[in-house]
């Protein structure tokens, strides 16, 4: 991958040629990707990571963290189903994984909806994530800091309206921050990548956005050193599978089935004829 | 809907124009639900409701609901899988959104199959639901208060027995009262109607009795004055989806992909041609 | 069912008709099942035995376990997402089915990958479950009861390699033990049997094993006096339906809907056409 990622210089095809090097290698090295997510998503962001050739644990007791999560490639939170009792076992197992020099991949769902869970976001951004991913109102009420107005889950907020919120909250955090919308934005604090892959269509899909971070934690797990390459592969790859997905999909469920079997067979050339990744100014 | 609704004369067409106008209004109004569900239904619930147009948040923590409750378009509380530690959060966000004039509604699965089950259940409807749904043997159990010899959460009545008990129950709660099975029965305790539509091989599909119920939640949130129309209209409109998805369905599993595929589609005509509502006498 | 089980004369078609008369015995006396699994596994486990015709219940409440667990034909529990919190209503349950003489069938995921897992699991082996159901990695990490290095839920070992350990574990245990892999082998620590359905896209799907597992029960369920029979039966069952749905599959999701399709409408004709069940020596 090295010569990919080596080459400053931007060409049409640098992007799409990395998406497909980080797949290849998430299929050949099927990493141990450590799941503790909402109960809605748990089935979908397994198949998710199955499906692009990881191995998925979902375990989230503070009584075997110890244990297991020093053994992983990565570890994914996700705060969509949080409860008090919970969050512990949250914070042990990304203290653990950063003790153990894992990255970890964070999404912040519905962060403004009470101050409970605002909290507890900022407790966990406080501990380092590698990656966070939000949508456009998850990520505007971390960077703010103080009860946003999300509605829900779903992003009030079109992404490039969070462009400076990512930015700010990458710089204060050390994290590369994602913002998916209707163009996915990935930003390190100073550089702002776009992806526009993917379908209106798989917002009607619950848990979509937390899959796609699973996928990220899988990328990065494969690669920790190129974090921000595979936040934005990650997006890009799924969005494609979204887009053929999409091509036999009568609704929202079908698009789900076609989504992970898309995801399953893509190839080198359906990446590089529909990546569409390019720098934001 | 002023049109329909206050139009007290009964036609052949009046109940699948009113179907038809709250799919509408829920396409356009994308009511917030808060669900507070059990975690085998979670993901068919949430993708149900973001097939109708509906905006689903999925959670449960006491900490996090007096925040966030007041904020929604309406609440559903399911009991399937109730812990002790999961009560009070049901209980709460009751009562909270009654005392903010927000519509609730409740699915008292497997109603009878403990006496703890049972308690929690008369618990959460002293809290006023709006709208109780549950098959046959769950709604005699309600009824009875008494322990129930329910079937798992299957129905070994057929919902026309339970009739009487609906009736009952409507009048000592105040709720509506929706009974499921081969034909759907709604009362408020006086009017008495059916609806006739579904096929038998959705009780083959974990869930969907509690997806309809959540179904319900999205529809009375957009007309909380009309919480029977609405809960007619939920029914008639998740069985018409359920009647088209089978059209290609090979089984349980292909039927439920179409269900949701066809609800997501489902326009005026196809509803005017299949809803099958009537009064029961 | 007698005339096959009595049969104590191998011949080609004897195992395949046994299957299929489990499969029709499920089917006509609905067994309802006690469920108390992962939260990842339970739409899939539950679409499963009703595609079976079983009835699921999903409930883990140690609240409700003395009321309800009396009353169900079988008892199916895995620790997939166990927690401190959950663990006494599993060992609440699994004693309250001894004493009530049914039968309960154990998926011990992830069996080695934390201490406090292993002894959980220990401490269930320990109420004599009537089958337990793992990959290699977890029955060689319960057998030798100490601390394995099985990669998540996935099988590193060949099942074929794991032959001794379940051997050794039904023989400690007197508990049917079977392994999962490219060929199943069940053993009550004497008599060994390979069956080798199902296709290995199987495994690009969450939650396969632990729903085969509950298959298991609804199986062990309807005759328990045959419990080593039941369970080969639906291995191999669960195996042919996994074949035939491989016919139409795009990929893991599509194999996933046609998986379950194909198990509602499997008929006498496809399981003596396709089983493959044979003693190993």
């Amino acid at each position: 991958m090295e010569s990919f990622l080596s080459n400053n210089q931007e060409t049409p095809q640098k992007w799409s040629q990395i998406s497909w090097e980080f797949l290849s290698k998430v299929r050949q090295n099927s990493p141990l990707i450590h799941c503790i997510t909402n109960y809605v998503s748990m089935d979908l962001a397994a198949n998710t990571l199955l499906a692009a050739g990881a191995s998925p644990a979902m375990l989230h007791s503070s009584d075997e963290i110890p244990d297991f999560t020093p053994q992983v490639d990565a570890l994914y939170i996700n705060v969509g189903t949080l409860t008090a009792a919970v969050l512990p076992a949250m914070k042990s197992a990304a203290e653990i994984a950063v003790k153990h020099g894992k990255s970890w991949v964070f999404d912040p769902v519905a962060a403004g909806c009470s101050s409970f869970r605002l909290r507890a976001c900022l407790d966990l951004l406080s501990l380092k994530p590698t990656v966070v991913r939000g949508n456009g109102s998850e990520i505007i009420a971390l960077s703010r800091a103080s009860m946003g107005d999300t509605k829900g889950a779903d992003s009030l907020h079109e992404s490039r309206d969070a462009l400076e919120a990512a930015k700010s909250l990458a710089q204060a955090t050390g994290a590369i921050v994602a913002v998916t919308g209707a163009v996915d934005i990935i930003t390190d604090g100073i550089q702002v990548i776009g992806a526009r892959n993917g379908v209106q269509m798989m917002q009607k899909i619950t848990a979509t956005g937390c899959s796609v971070t699973a996928l990220i934690a899988a990328f990065v797990a494969v690669d920790p050193t190129h974090a921000f390459e595979a936040t934005v592969a990650a997006l890009s790859v799924f969005g494609i599978a979204g887009e053929l997905g999409m091509q036999d999909a009568k609704g929202p469920a079908s698009l789900r089935v076609n989504l992970i079997d898309s995801l399953y067979a893509l190839d080198q050339v359906s990446i590089l004829q529909h990546a569409k990744i390019s720098p934001l100014s």
